[in-house]
């Protein structure tokens, strides 16, 4: 709190770096690119997990646990699969220690417990959880599976950033397994769906739903389905993503069922997942000078009393006014929390709020408590309204709702205004150099010309929209002849 | 279900694993040691869970995250802990795989890719917390810090058994930090009087609480409290420890505060945990032959009700009135299954409810909606009663209640019977070899009697309880003397 926050206008990730920090939501570890996920963020990402689960849960799905380790065996099984991570794996070789000979305080890796077969620390289950389904799946009587898994996974990330890209990061995945084709595809987009969902109603960030292009595609996909969403300093994030695998991972790891008709078939899949990352984006979609902003929804701590006071008398009076207020709110499922720390000022406090993003303040006086009133401030837009107590209840709960929807129209907007059709090259530079945000441009459709524009740009195709219908044109890069836009954007 | 379970009384140990497995809680994983917890199991522990947490919350505990690796540097840092967990560590060695040269469709560790300083994936995470704690700790006003964490950790166990002894497991971990010995003890103590309040009131299992000696203490710790359980066949299980660290990380770590007077001194730590062995405690306090038992407190399905019909119209009659009931169930917070699956018969369901340890199941056929009844069947008993439709409600609600309370109270009189004061070496040996369970004796507190004893019986001190009053004695082995009896047993 000593520290001011750097201006987000100024510095875009100095700003966010600093805001994470500074509202107690992480901070680097002593671990190379781990981070340490601190109680305030970590209460927030515990409300986003509860949503989400509620939700699979609500769809079929049931939680499970599976290894952290992966033998490399069955790793290098599916081949595009462990092409795509082998370079980013944490690898274990070894099992134990043993005192340094030369330093009895130091310890060393026991060179005679080395395993016979290294294990990969999961960057992702698939192969681990085939393996496991081989064994659990004979018959269509045994699909579909419809499992999801909390977990931490890790990728040997070269450049991290808290949140956005860390060598150990916390996620969910779910892995079905089905009886044909139409039934994973379903899935994959009922998954899809469930995750605009979510990234909308309670991150109240809006995105776009859409396909990866092969070459962002998940390693082992058939098709990926995402949501991507606009950061207010106009890159991409990519949000949620669920996989379409085909039959890939089954016949790698000759999952086989036979079907009602007696025949004998290799089993679809669908896997998908969200991470620690989604806090990333929850900071950049919202936040500002101030700090964080939270969405209700999502607040660890939707209404913040702070007291005006001064000697124990004033206190105890306007305590007793706000246990009145505490028990009809914590009644109605608002999480509440009343700030009587003595040995910090009212401004003090309000500054804390304000950088960790509750919603609603309530600040409340000696002089108020006479007119029968409080202040109440938002933090979305910082306004400040005189309530009359006996209104409060009712005035938090509209004012929640509010601002829930106030923070996704802003977003909206701001992402709306910031998808920019463009139709020649020099344009397309021109945008994305000058405005930022997502282009929408007309692409032939090839890998060759995906890299080359990324090469020149450093954008890459965000998402193929559903949004869009199918337009005839020409490739915004090689003039040959496409039949829809997609959306390009530099992303994180 | 085409299998038998393996009879209890014939062979424990066959029962239990069997057990595990045909109920559909875990199995073993293509990695050594490391288990698959299935969705019913992880149902199971997705309910301890959300108990301990509910707890651990109403006692001013936060959740955070610290990283799943620790560097080697910062594991030797406390010196007795790091020797506690040497000898099972996985290690880190490296941070990418690469193709094969000899094969190209295989991986092999890339040796260019060497961590610099090795990683042990945490056995537990005091090292890496108390690096981070230092950085969170300067003045009084920064304490207490009351953190848990939900996490995965690594123990490179050589046998291996699933839920009670697993080289991957999850488990709770609460870390905290405090400004006096005093402070500390109570945290410590108040964990140990939660944990109690679990595994009885949640569990129905009794535990016996009290203190560990020096030589089964976790390693780093002053002073470790227990809670011990006795399982069926007599063998005692370690359910939950909360540890007095003293000042030993904090002086390992280097982390000091200044006080309200202005001195600066070393913090003060407690840390403590339950794992899901608690899953193996639970199957072995209460289950039988027919599978598993669960206390209603931690049943997924508490509820389950199937219909005895011939064709659609009947199956369509019973329905109606199993949604009514179904509604006020799930209104009443029951969780409730119907399980109208058509390609089963009733038969095969009964068992497979039994197995599964369902509290409560129901039977419904025309007959019974005739007469307005259904026939209810308790878990725990056998016992199968008629009930009139319309008492339903209120019928179930008591019954899960004696449920709950007959699998606390007859596990109660169990370990009551199987708690032994012996005064010599020989009745203590035969004791245990013939009743097995807690074997009460006078212990000269030295290590040497504690380790002869263990040699000859495999017997170790499990809890030197707080129940007992001090009594004046001689060691059941040395002949000393001894200030009070402590329980001995072999263990798992």
């Amino acid at each position: 709190m000593e520290k001011k926050l750097t201006k987000r206008s100024e510095d875009y990730s100095k700003w966010y770096n600093e805001l994470v920090v500074m509202a107690d939501l992480a901070e680097n570890s002593a671990v190379r690119g781990c981070m340490v996920i601190k109680p305030y963020g970590y209460a927030i990402w515990e409300k986003m997990q509860s949503e989400l689960d509620r939700m699979f849960k609500a769809t079929g799905h049931q939680n499970a646990y599976f290894p952290l380790f992966v033998p490399k065996s069955l790793f290098e099984a599916e081949e595009k699969n462990a092409e795509g991570f082998a370079k980013e794996c944490a690898v274990v070789t070894h099992y134990r220690l043993k005192a340094d000979p030369e330093n009895s305080s130091k310890l060393i890796v026991d060179p005679e417990a080395k395993l016979e077969e290294e294990l990969v620390v999961r960057p992702t289950s698939e192969a681990i959880i085939w393996k496991t389904y081989k064994n659990w799946i004979q018959s269509y009587r045994d699909l579909p599976i419809l499992i999801n898994q909390w977990a931490n996974v890790v990728r040997w990330e070269m450049r991290t950033r808290l949140f956005l890209r860390t060598a150990e990061f916390l996620w969910q995945e779910g892995h079905t397994a089905h009886a044909t084709k139409e039934e994973a595809l379903k899935e994959t987009k009922l998954i899809n769906e469930l995750y605009v969902d979510f990234a909308e109603n309670f991150m109240a960030m809006p995105v776009v739903q859409g396909l990866k292009s092969e070459s962002e595609r998940f390693a082992g996909a058939e098709q990926t389905y995402c949501i991507e969403a606009l950061m207010q300093d106009g890159k991409a994030l990519q949000a949620g993503t669920s996989h379409f695998l085909g039959q890939n991972f089954s016949k790698a790891f000759d999952v086989k069922f036979t079907t009602q008709s007696g025949g004998l078939e290799h089993v679809w899949a669908s896997s998908w997942g969200v991470s620690s990352r989604l806090m990333g984006a929850l900071i950049m979609t919202h936040s500002d000078d101030q700090g964080l902003i939270l969405p209700p929804n999502l607040a660890p701590i939707q209404v913040v009393i702070v007291p005006i006071y001064k000697g124990v008398e004033q206190l105890e009076t306007i305590s007793k006014v706000v246990n009145k207020i505490k028990k009809e709110l914590t009644s109605h499922g608002i999480s509440f929390k009343y700030d009587d720390r003595d040995n910090l000022k009212p401004g003090y406090k309000f500054n804390e709020y304000e950088l960790k993003g509750v919603p609603i303040r309530i600040a409340i006086g000696p002089r108020d408590l006479e007119n029968n009133v409080l202040e109440l401030a938002r933090r979305d837009t910082l306004e400040k309204t005189i309530v009359p107590i006996k209104d409060i209840n009712k005035y938090i709960k509209s004012t929640l709702e509010e601002i829930q929807k106030n923070l996704f129209d802003k977003a909206y907007k701001f992402r709306e205004e910031h998808i920019t059709e463009v139709d020649t090259f020099d344009k397309f530079k021109s945008v994305l150099s000058v405005k930022g945000g997502f282009v929408s441009a007309h692409w032939d459709g090839t890998i060759e010309t995906e890299q080359a524009i990324k090469k020149q740009t450093k954008a890459t195709i965000r998402c193929i929209p559903f949004s869009d219908k199918h337009r005839e044109g020409n490739c915004v890069y090689s003039g040959k002849p496409s039949s829809q836009r997609v959306l390009f954007a530099k992303a994180y």
